[in-house]
């Protein structure tokens, strides 16, 4: 019986060659056809067309496949020979690694993020609240080394009582304390219509978790020559906030840094979920820089310096941090900032100065 | 020993008496400076106060209870009585059921959606894609007793890639064949530059699963004049889908209808998962009429029908489904929508029409 | 240029049908193959034959596809061959509808459950806590018509400083209550050696949501001559409880009710979220009656009325609902349990009775 | 104004105080009456004397608060003093940090683990297959430092008719490899049955994820006197997983190792998602050790070096990695094993032996 198995699997290895051929022939023709379409402008997906081969196909059928099946390992040679077609063609993602194969550096205000470059910490309060405030915030963090500064003055607020923001105001007071202590100023942009104004005030654009999928916003902030901070929505794929970087990227604007801030799952122990497997995917599957925001992804402040070393150990190219002079009165995210010692000691506790200078090594190679 | 017990216990009955006084009292007091402060135009919430107030109860404190204890005995005390004091003063949430006791009616272009009135139905194509294809739906829904016709002009998408809907043509397209078959326009509005036009082609704005927490899209279309669809975020929770329906009330639109679609878990089988509680909530905690949208809930044809009979069960106000004249083709969502004799099926298998006549009864009474 | 794409698309059509004709002949050959290996009782899998064929292939690959692409695309052609050759040879699920045409009717105590029989109810206690409770309970749902007593005597319980239930002296408790009113006795079994136990105790064996992949002790009850409980797990996909089920069938025990008891998710208003496109689906996929527990789906008792509903109008054989003499004062669920008032109300606001003799239509039919 | 406002926050600082007071001495008497009931041998919880307590508030209560808000206020104040009064009384968690101040050191065939000790490598294949796959795995990760071998012999899998491992075959293969190359051999046991097996053969019982609130299992292992590796379920919280870890530690098994390896969540690019955030926090609840379980966390190869770096970087006190001689043909996770030069890569890129002598530091402190 070993004998009558070994004759039957000889001719599925002809089978097997004969098929390889055919199908390879099929994807030259099908390449044929999208370049012709191409220069005619048409999209190579063609759904009718499809749909057609697929009829004449499951006419065609004798068995002892049915119809699904036929239908289905079809669709996987069609789609096989059409993404050969667009590889050969153009576009694959402006995103993707494979297509730009060096790591992306973003510079923000003469600070590089990105690459080998030492890893960065975006730090300052949740919202601006007061020239006070800022002021305080702005000069403790400076003076420890801090060369990106964080500060909100338009707020998504889940409650439209809560407190908002100042505005304008809130820019320019941010703008102000920054260029004294010689800061780069990232804010978060809401919507597409105050563009020249953070254009005016702002080193980099934050689009937030909640906006990660405001096409119309990120189009908007893709045209300016600014950089952006793009975070992953709460319950984005990385997927998703790949694309929603390609967005970003299709519309001009090369200098976008990825921020993961945790995703919503069913544990209530943490107010989100830190993915760090998001960070070493985001790294291996595109070319952009990765921050992690370590204050919303576990909404904890005893969090902070666990969930800095986990990201900076997959290889995270920045942390993002909120401090506050006094986190009991803050207008918003109370339980999560932290203040001045507590800022020292985290910085004690990270060993963030040394991780400055650290020659970072490869964390993929399998 | 049960003695010693009763006795101890009778002491507890009569501390539980003056502590009930006390609060009480302290209510009262809270709720004089609380109307103080608001005439003079000031938040009730005062962190710095708080903070004071806790350091002293705590120094005071000589135990049982450690510190931590006191400090949280303490907050839900202050919070009673602050959000006693501001039920007592104005503003309790304007979506609220307890604030506005009957159900509101939202009447779109001379339909009346909510309440006692039958649930209606909202069909048409996922997006609006050409004259001729709108025409075909518009025509056929019509005939069957449809009076809302959905179709997209401007469509959200995870790929910058795919098509994006044909903007304003989309919405004239749609616009004109709802005159021609007497049918209301649901529209999606993504960016709140694009009002006007809205307001000039549309009569039902609806705002997406992933702009719910658009807040300036909220705030926009909330001043707008239009009836407002608001979707369920993806991975929103109820409060916060409630909230985002708060936006459009303060800002001075009555006319919202809240539409559940389905969230996002780790459930393989369905594109998402219909939450009926949401709808039966939804209904419970606020007055607002609220659909269900059977085609992005499951992403799957075969549930269309188990879907919209769960819908109305838990009470939904009417179903939105995605009708198409060849969906196999269709430029987005090919493997939900359904064509003519499918849509056929299903009004017959869900008893569609049957349900909008028979009266509606109460389902909340627990 | 149009006419090239159409003769090139003539070459395509011509490939397409010679491919359709080898992968045709593959599948025969390799049903052959599997056909002798199962007579001599081995695998049909067998992955290092794979490797060397994806190897073979690799080798001989002149392009246009990449190498991994070649894998992949023989993968499909693999996997569908081996399913074609397995779907002719013999085992398909035993839980599928394929295989099984006609409805599962599981009769328990005389009662039918599944297909066209009235949805059964399954009333009663979370925990037997005393015989004084039992009988209340007992007496008051037999008096109203219910014909399934639940009552667990051993509980899972998170903490194991909790109730942890009354042991074999509740199944005696529970056992002769439901004899006193001609009830079927419902409880839940939690570890293999206590099936002699529940063998002389209980008519209808309940496997918990938590021991849904306690395989040890699927495949025990699969040996029972009793009528099994199956709850999904509060994470379990469809397609893994549909396996657990499979475990109890495949152990020779036909008589197997599903019951959907609602999932985790983000979502706080709820414990659970019921999942009512998983009734929709097990009844579509599977022969097997599903019931849908209501108490522990919302883990609310102002959402029981609605979530009876719902789960009826998907399709559901029935309910299991929670009925405590005292709910304030149980051992366990304490907010979710009704009263005998409560429960009165419930009868009358899902329309139970009505139900119980409306004849069933079939849901499904795209 | 301010004037009046500044009288009432003085009287409001008075009844403060006296609130204090109140409760202070409630608790204390309530201390008492806990401290009689216990030596009563009763629970201390009394649903129905807390039901006549609200009840007795609510008939009092002259407003301004409503009966809602006075029972929940009071609800706060009752279980204060309650977990006060257990705090004083006797039990807290076993599993608690705060009540067994220093880490405990679990030791395995020797290897202590835990506290200030190197992280260790659990390194072997997903399932034993055979007497030579089993030989070649020991000899090679002995060969390498490694000191405890994985390897399953009776294996929990969703499908019932995938390989279900050797039994005590598998076992009887484990143990002699291991005592060949000195290595501790750690296998999963599924059922309580099992138990006098594993005690011959196993050194470390590991309970799976799937079994992680298999009570009845938890019970029987908790009385061996071998250590026990606990697996966090798919969808466990964190609470959910330290009362599980409180079960064995409640009969009397003081060696109790936790496991965290992903949880379930929505993304679709990993199998799981590695949650950093539940280790740190299982470190600072608990004064277990704990590992990483970075094979199953990510299900992909390509994460194991930056998720084991993201694991020791939050204090973890191990990882546990699946090694297979040929993952392609492995009859389990044929797509996340690793083979024998992929391992020597992974001890090179994680540093691994560097972070075997690596003093500790401590995470926390904020």
């Amino acid at each position: 019986m070993q004998e009558k198995i070994q004759s039957l699997r000889a001719r599925i290895d002809t089978l097997n060659l004969k098929i390889l051929e055919l199908v390879s022939e099929r994807a030259s023709v099908a390449a044929e056809i999208g370049a012709l379409q191409s220069s005619m402008g048409s999209s190579q997906y063609d759904p009718v067309r499809e749909q057609t081969m697929l009829d004449a196909l499951v006419a065609a059928n004798r068995g002892p496949f049915d119809a699904a099946t036929v239908k289905s390992l079809f669709k996987q040679i069609f789609q096989a020979s059409m993404q050969q077609s667009q590889k050969q063609e153009k576009r694959a993602y402006l995103t993707s690694r494979a297509t730009h194969g060096t790591d992306t550096v973003v510079t923000v205000r003469g600070v590089p993020i990105g690459s080998k470059h030492s890893p960065v910490l975006v730090a300052g309060p949740c919202a601006i609240e007061s020239e006070e405030q800022v002021e305080a915030v702005a000069a403790q963090v400076a003076s420890r080394g801090v060369k990106l500064f964080r500060g909100g003055a338009y707020k998504p607020r889940t409650d439209p009582y809560s407190f908002q923001g100042l505005g304008e105001e809130g820019l320019r007071i941010g703008r102000e304390a920054c260029d004294r202590h010689d800061l780069a100023f990232v804010s978060e942009i809401m919507t597409p219509s105050d563009l020249p104004l953070f254009e005016e005030y702002v080193d980099l654009l934050q689009v937030g978790a909640r906006n990660m999928q405001n096409f119309h916003l990120l189009r908007t902030v893709g045209r300016s020559g600014k950089p952006v901070l793009l975070k992953r929505g709460l319950s984005a794929t990385i997927e998703e906030w790949l694309m929603a970087a390609e967005y970003l990227l299709n519309e001009g604007n090369p200098n976008v840094i990825l921020c993961e801030r945790g995703i919503r799952t069913f544990e209530q122990y943490t107010r989100n979920t830190l993915d760090v497997s998001a960070v070493a995917l985001a790294k291996l599957e595109s070319h952009l820089p990765v921050l992690v925001d370590v204050t919303h992804s576990g909404g904890r402040r005893d969090l902070l310096v666990a969930l800095t070393k986990a990201g900076l150990a997959v290889g995270a190219d920045g942390i993002m941090v909120e401090v506050h002079p006094n986190p009991a009165i803050a207008l918003s995210d109370t339980k999560q900032q932290i203040d001045f010692p507590a800022f020292d000691r985290y910085l004690d506790d990270t060993g963030y100065h040394a991780k400055l200078s650290e020659k970072r090594v490869e964390l993929y190679g399998f």
